[in-house]
């Protein structure tokens, strides 16, 4: 039997539902098997030799010819660097010119790699990438949010396959992200603690989905995962914002995910998935009541429009076993 | 160029940027043929001559054995009818027992039957099934609120072929609901009127976006349409609650309904699609700041790492492009 539990953070519910695995056709965790991905692919504009083909490029660690990380403008962006941020009426209805930065991190210059299968040292030059792209795109003025986020396999909705993440800086809030904000401002008031704080004790406390730990970061999946084998990593350090997190911290959190994305390949093959870095607005980085962390969500389920129309998601899975497959396969 | 564009009502973001469709890989309006779909197959539980497969049949328009629409119990519900609402602590968490009603409408006898290949008779019988449940549904004690949606083809997250809707209750309702109702408020506060009875005289006004219009509703894609071919359809009178529709208005939701279902598949195929019913929850009937609608979404894109993580979706293509497409197909 299942049950309804709630996020502390957002107060949004989930139904966790692990008898919807009996239906007739459920949804399976493995992706169809695919043909091997070679380490190099004359077409892509991101493999080596090819680097005039991409959006100028912001940063690059390594030689031009010898790279081992480069950040570039997305040519096809959705957002355009036009310097207004101001609101038009139409009628009754608001508008505003398009207007943000989009940048494409491409992690590796070898066209198959993925973040488990990274070098250790290259997974932390990816990190500190972001970090290091985070923090200029920051002090632009007029820029409120700066996400950094990797979609991965055709279930993700990415459109090159080269391992690359995306960075988007927007210079308005959505209330998807304000919303919760508030939610955690109102808890800061009342108890004078970060509800993400609180959560990552409470996680620890009760155990049992706790898939790794060590020095500066836990990873979990959360009591209310939206999906099956959603994979959750807080610093355990209160951080507001992402481009606090110093180098001992962010080679920790190289481990962290390496490791945890090494258990999910184990236990799920490769699933297309979405990774995200929550962090908060830009100008609120020193704010007691908010907390970065990294959210992965395998594409392993559809949301239909019971989702679309509640919010609410029904995750056919228990997180404390997933938690439990993926603890065992990172043997810890 | 694109443009951020608000939702009037929920204050929610999107980015309308059409160039997006220039992206080396883009998606495609047209699903992947597949083989016909036959009229009837005996192993379906909700064909003719299986009706002792189904859950429990708590509606049926017809004969036991010549029946026009069924509605039945969802074996395979995410909610179980057990008759508490309490929340429970585990330890700082929240949970609640699963509770609920899952229903499913069986729309036709016919297999292969669609939404814009029914009867318009059948279609009123449909629509006339769904306030009938809704209506008792409602009357159940503790139940907050009643959805009914509509999950078509294999990337809606559909589980089974024959055409079915699906209505489901909860004794939760989640801040994805509950934080739009409060917007809706502060503009009834503010304003003095109905947010949604607003949009429509804008949409009315602005007139670019409308597909189709009879007495009783208005059909349009909305000013900041999340995903391209994203339609509405609103009825003209304030009514919170869908449950308040009456007859004549039943039979011209049915017309709004399949005259914009067929010039969809006319200009896109025959794609996948989630369709909701958003209505007021049980007790705010009458309210005057809330107003039921209609909304389908074609799923033609996928969302990723951007829109999980902002809210804010990114929609290659242009409402007022998308709507004269439709209107052309419609003949309106």
């Amino acid at each position: 039997m299942g049950e309804f539990r709630q996020n502390f953070a957002t107060k949004e519910w989930v139904i966790i539902a692990p008898e919807r695995a009996k239906r007739p056709r459920h949804v399976s965790g493995q992706q169809p098997a695919s043909a091997p991905v070679p380490s190099y692919r004359t077409e892509c504009p991101f493999c080596p030799g090819n680097e005039p083909e991409t959006g100028r490029e912001v940063l690059r660690y390594g030689d031009t010819f010898s790279w081992n990380v480069r950040v570039v403008q997305n040519k096809f962006s959705a957002l355009d660097p036009i310097r207004s941020t101001q609101r038009q009426q139409q009628g009754l209805f608001l508008k505003s010119d398009n207007f943000g930065d989009g940048e494409v991190v491409i992690e590796s210059p070898i066209h198959n790699a993925t973040i488990p299968t990274l070098a250790r040292e290259s997974m932390v030059n990816v990190l500190r990438a972001y970090r290091e792209r985070a923090i200029e795109i920051s002090s632009t003025p007029n820029i409120s949010i700066v996400m950094i986020f990797r979609n991965h396999g055709p279930g993700a909705g990415t459109s090159l396959e080269h391992p690359h993440s995306q960075i988007i800086a927007s210079p308005i809030i959505p209330p998807h992200v304000r919303d919760p904000f508030q939610k955690a401002a109102l808890h800061y008031d009342s108890f004078g603690t970060c509800v993400y704080c609180d959560v990552l004790q409470e996680e620890l406390r009760q155990k049992e989905r706790i898939i790794y730990e060590n020095e500066h970061f836990v990873v979990f999946c959360p009591f209310a995962s939206r999906t099956p084998y959603e994979i959750r990593i807080y610093p355990r350090r209160h951080m507001a914002n992402f481009t606090w997190t110093d180098n001992a911290e962010l080679a920790a959190f190289a481990d962290a995910l390496q490791t945890v994305t090494r258990s999910m390949n184990d236990v799920l093959g490769d699933p297309s998935y979405n990774y995200i870095i929550r962090s908060s607005p830009t100008g609120d980085e020193d704010v007691r009541y908010l907390h970065w962390y990294f959210v992965l969500i395998p594409k392993i389920t559809t949301p239909a429009g019971f989702e679309i129309g509640s919010g609410v998601y029904i995750n056919p899975s228990s997180p404390e076993v997933c938690a439990a497959q993926l603890r065992e396969a990172a043997g810890t």
